[in-house]
Order: C-alpha cells, then structure tokens, then sequence
C-alpha cells in the first residue's frame, strides 16, 4: 500500500506536461521574521488553486479502459473535486462527485464547469459520504478517494521531487497534515533523495488526528477552523504506517497562528494561502526554536479560501496593529461639534472610516450624546498621539472594539 | 539616451543572482475569460514585490567608484524607494530616499528596513521632490531616477527577455505605462528578439500621459486612482522617443476595469496585484477585440496595495455578484418580530452579517420599525429566493446599498 520512490519517479512522467511545475523561490521576508531560511513551493497556483491535482490525475491515468469507461466518483466539498473534475474531464472519464448541499455555489460551479456531474446531498459530509457510497455501488463506479490510495499518495509526492531538484540544501519540510497523503507521499519522496532530511507535519490543533493517531493521545478532534481543508477526523489507513515510520514530529497550531500565516503569506508574500495552505508557516511561528537556522521548505499546498474570510483577516490585522482604531467620545449634544471632532480628526491625520452619532440611546446622559469613530492611522504610534490631540482639545476618547472586521 | 538589446543583455548578467527570476505561467482561467492564450510574468514576486528593482540596480551598478562613495538619492513614496534601498544596501552604497510626509508608515518602514536614510518632507510628490533635489545638490549625490534613464530602462527591459526565452509563442505584450520605463526598455528587448511581435501599453484613463504625448491630445490628467504606481503627469524624455517608434498603442482603462483585474488576480490566480499591476489585464477587459486568439504575455509589474483597499474591493464585488445583499424590511414594531425575522432568514440559508434595528428614526411610521439585515447569500439566484421567500411571509423587503465595501 506504500508507495515507493518508483512509483513517484513514475507518477512525475505521468503529470508531465498536465499538472503545473510550480514555482518554487526564495522567501527573504519570511527567512527574517523564522531565522531560518525558507523557501515556498507555490501549490496554490495549480489551476485548480491546491496540489490535489497531482494524486488525482495519477490515480485517474492508473485506471484500465474497463475502468475508465464506467466512470469515477468522489465525494469533496473542497480542492478534491475540482482536481478530479478537471482530470476526469480532460482525460474522457466520466466524473461524478458528491457534495453536500451547503457547498458555496462558486466551488459547484467551478465543479461542474470541468464537465462533471455534481450531485448535491446531505446537510454533512458524513451525509454526503454515505450519498456517494450507495451512488458508486448503484452505478459501478471506480472510488477517488483523497488519500487513502497508493496512486493518490505517490502523485502528492511528486512536489518533494521538485522542491529538493531546486534547492537540494533544504534540511526540512514542513507539511500540512489532514488524512496524509499529501505527507506520506513527500516523506517518501524526501528520504528517498535525501535521506538525512527531516519530515515536520502540522495539523490544526482542533482536529489532531495524526498526532492522536502517532502517540495514542485522545485530544478532542472537532470546530470550526480556518484550516477545512486539512480538518480530518480519520487519518488514512495506508497513511499512518509511513508517517509514523519517516515523519519526525507533527506541530499543532492554534487558529490564531493559522490566521497570522495567511496575512504573512498576503502581505509580506502577495500570495493567497487558505488556513491549510499556511498552516506550515504557522508552525513556525508556534515553534520557531524547533525551525532557527535550518534551510526549510514549505509546501503552500492551496489558495481557495472565502474572500470574505479573507477580507476579514486583513481587516482584523490592521485593528491588531492600531491603523484601523475605534474611538466613543462623548459630547455635549451642541450643533456643530460633530464637525469640531471631524476637523480635528482631519488635523491629526486620522482618515475618517466610520462614524456613528448616538443621541438618542439610553446610556447617554440627557445633555449629552455619543460619537464612535473609526478611523485609519499611520501606525500605533500615531494612533495615540490622536487618541492625545483629543483629549488635549476637552473631547476625552475611550479605545472600543468595533468587531466589524468580525463578519466583512 | 535609448539602450540597446546589447545594454539589456549585459543587465541580465549584472541582476543575475541578485533580482529574482519570477515564475512566468500561463493562465488558463484568464484565458478561459479572454478568449486569448494568457500568460503572466509575475513581478510581483520580487522581494520588494515590484519590477523596479531591477532597474534600480542596473544603474547602482553603473556608478563608478567615486560616485558610490557619495552615495544615491531617490524621490518615491512607493516601488522604487524599497528597490533602491534594498540594492543599494546590498552594494553598500549610502543611499537617501525623500518620501512626502503621508507615506504610509509601512511603506517607511520597509525602505529604512534596507538601511536607507528616509527624509520625509513635503505633503505632496512635488513638494518632497524639491526637497530632494535640494538636497542632491546640497550633498553631492547621484539621482536615481524611477524612469527616464537609460541604464533604468535596460534593466527593465530584461523582464521580456526572460518572458520570451519561455514562452517564444508570445506575439503580444501589454505593459503598465507611467512614465514609461517599464514599457521603453520590454519594447526594445522584445522587438528585437521578436521583431514581429505586438507591443501595447496601458494608462489609467484619468492618466492619459503618454496617450496626450504620442497622439497630441490634451485629455485632463489627474483625480485618485487605483493605480497610483501609473499614475504620472509628465512621461519620461529618454522614454517617449522609445514608445513612439516602437509601441502600437496606448489603451487607457476605466477605475472599475481595474479593480475587476485586481480581483480576477485575487480570486482565479490567487495572487496580489497592485492597481499598476493589474493594469494589463484591465486592459483585455476593456478592449477584448484587440487580443482575443493572440497570445498575450502580462507583466504583473507590483504587488503593493493598501490591504484595506484589497479588502474594499473584495467585498464590494461579492456585493456585486450578489453574495453579499442587504434589504431594509419594515416591520411593525412588536416585540418578536425581530426573532421572526432571523429565524426566517436562517429557515432560507441567508448567512447574517448585520442588523441594524432603526424604530427611533423620522422616516419611520409611528407604529412601525425598520430593520436592515445584510447577509451572505450562495449567489444572486439565493437572494432572489430569500426576497420571495421574505414577501411570502407579509415581510416586503427593498434591496438596499449599505456602502459598507467602500469603506472596510
């Protein structure tokens, strides 16, 4: 059930020319901020935005012309559908995948653009996953599935090949884990070439499968996390031998590590990462003694992440650094003060984002009324110097959290 | 004052090993789009995630002895001060950079990171360029000019060296024009590996600069743009000469097909694309006659945008696609009815953002409330649906626009 570097060797003749060689470069920003020096392998410019394309199409290009003519299923409200969709489809093979009826409409249509069928079914995956087994009995059609499949694990495996041809010095990669094909197969890989090197997975620290899995533990495994794509509750049966067997240590990370990676990788990188496509660098961040000093690779294994989640973090970020601040002053109720404060707001150099007069709430005195201000700033340092220019003008200010980086 | 393609080739020895060679993929999504065989050259990758540095090293590289001990000067509030700083950095070269004082503190930040001397002076582009040729001459330095220079021009002429060595198919380049640089030194390196090759340039409409320049016009320049990396009054002398002979035409683009390119980058390539940057798809949108079933290599020139601005943008074409909808709903106001609502929306799959409850407002009947709910919806066909389904329970909703996009 293993595959070896054989297999690998050949699933790299089998993509050739199908699946993109990605970039693999040089990440200075990211090598200041760890110690270490790191390069990015850039999986997320796939076409179908993640690496899944590489086990997909091999597993598919495995298939006999018995198998192929009856067709393929899946079940995948993610990356795996899109990348067996659009395989199936330029191959001739007919594809039916299975997602539940709360997939966004953009990933459907993304599906079905491919040519595939697409069944929606089931409140949950489990729902779905039941829906796309009777389908495949019923139909006679031959099972995709995301990992658990020497073909699929051996295609995955195909990105350590490019990586360490590129940059032969790396001494670690760092891999997201979820069912753990995409690290088995590159541990594989990796050790092959290279066999001093070492193996870091990362799972999120909500759904520790693996590391439950590798050391007995029954840490809780479920919520919600920005890391779907590597949110799994099962590890894959061939999986587990080979990652316990070549991976050194699985590193968990919290959300909020998950979410600093993603606006690293968007403002320092100018690239998007889903949660699961920088949960490696997030490890870094968790960890940075365990990575100081070393030449590490990371796989930035997928890009499709909601672009209001996105917009979210972006927003939440610069409330973190103080360049978007929220203000409640309280006033007398007097005509023309509203201007007073927006023109000394102005002479501050504060930008204006967002106000909100209340003078008619109840936890305002009589006389007086409630202004909140949301304003941009240069940095935190200017955030208080305005927060200091307003009170030295009698309009004392209190700092409040508006949360509207929360929902837009 | 023009380079040669001999000039361009020896840049490329001189930036070898110091500026990135960036991945140049192709792009079937945005071809999917065009109708054209898309390819993008992507710049902004670099570390300083602009073109510029190659030709700011170019001419760092240039300097004698005697110069390089008396150090550069640069006037930029953005894409060139970080590339000078960082190469002249490396080289050792003391280096000033004026920058007006409203420059975004990260962007100050960043250009001192690479060990420049930063003087901010002057609230405009035009004030801190007085200053800094004062203190050119006050202190002996040597300018470095973001465009109409010569060695500037060949260094970035080696980006359609690079483009065209791996993808020799291309027969149309479309190239961001400011004050001219990029687009002189590609147009010289490109026609002389490809004479027959097709070269377009790109301003924003409210910068008709080089469009006035080539054709005599007199359209107004001027008004906030989204691509302020174009964004230049007076094109370069060393420049137009270049543009006239060898660039077919000029397309200028509209604000809104630029921030249609940022957001195609962001969503199908999963990449950051500055206003400039993105410059050269806006212009397939606005003009797709002209290169449907050519093969159009894009220079993705910069990666620099304001994160707020990204996030503006992402959410006002979510409300576009009708993934985020808002309605005002008048109720009357009985306690309950606020619950019926929600419960409601959630009974239909509208995901809620925001509530704003107004039963205090004029406008209101005496007897009556109203309620402004934005939600998520799936897509425009599930808002269709949750506005039926809201009338089909005495609840008539209008569409409204909360303007919360332009903002945050």
């Amino acid at each position: 059930m293993t595959p070896t570097i054989a297999d690998i060797e050949a699933a790299r003749t089998v993509i050739a020319g199908q699946v993109m060689r990605t970039p693999m470069l040089p990440a200075p920003s990211l090598s200041a901020i760890t110690g270490a020096q790191v390069f990015v392998k850039y999986e997320n410019l796939q076409v179908t935005s993640s690496f899944k394309e590489r086990g997909a199409l091999v597993k598919l290009a495995s298939l006999g012309e018995a198998e192929r003519a009856r067709g393929v299923i899946a079940m995948s409200a993610g990356n795996h559908a899109q990348a067996v969709a659009l395989h199936a489809g330029r191959l001739g093979i007919p594809a039916t995948i299975v997602m539940p009826v709360t997939t966004p409409f953009v990933k459907v249509a993304a599906t079905r653009s491919f040519g595939a069928r697409v069944v929606l079914d089931g409140e949950t995956l489990a729902e779905a996953q039941a829906r796309a087994e009777a389908i495949q009995v019923a139909e006679g059609l031959v099972w995709v599935h995301p990992y658990d499949d020497p073909h699929v694990m051996a295609g995955q495996g195909t990105i350590a090949c490019e990586m360490l041809e590129e940059v032969p010095d790396l001494d670690m990669l760092v891999i997201p884990v979820g069912g753990g094909g995409l690290i088995g197969g590159n541990a594989v890989a990796a050790r092959a070439m290279k066999p001093g090197i070492t193996i870091v997975g990362v799972e999120a620290a909500l759904y520790p499968s693996m590391w439950n899995a590798l050391k007995g533990g029954d840490r809780p495994v479920g919520g919600p996390t920005l890391a779907e794509g590597i949110a799994v509750k099962i590890v894959g049966r061939s999986t587990l031998p080979v990652v316990r067997e070549l991976v050194s240590d699985i590193v968990l990370v919290s959300e909020s590590e998950l979410e600093r990676a993603v606006n690293l990788y968007l403002t320092r990188l100018k690239t998007i990462a889903e949660g699961a496509g920088a949960a490696g660098l997030a490890a870094m961040l968790a960890e940075p003694d365990r990575f100081r000093g070393r030449t590490v690779g990371l796989i930035l294994c997928g890009g499709n992440i909601d672009p209001r989640i996105l917009a979210s973090i972006m927003v939440r970020e610069l409330e973190r650094e103080e360049r978007i601040v929220s203000f409640r002053i309280t006033i007398p109720d007097r005509p023309g003060l509203l201007g007073t404060v927006a023109t000394l707001l102005g002479r501050l150099g504060a930008n204006i984002l967002e106000v909100e007069h209340r003078r008619l709430f109840l936890d305002t005195p009589a006389k007086g009324t409630k202004l909140d201000v949301t304003v941009e700033t240069r940095d935190a340092e200017h955030a208080r110097e305005i927060e200091a220019g307003l009170a030295a003008e009698g309009l004392p200010a209190v700092r409040i959290e508006t949360g509207g980086g929360e929902v837009m």
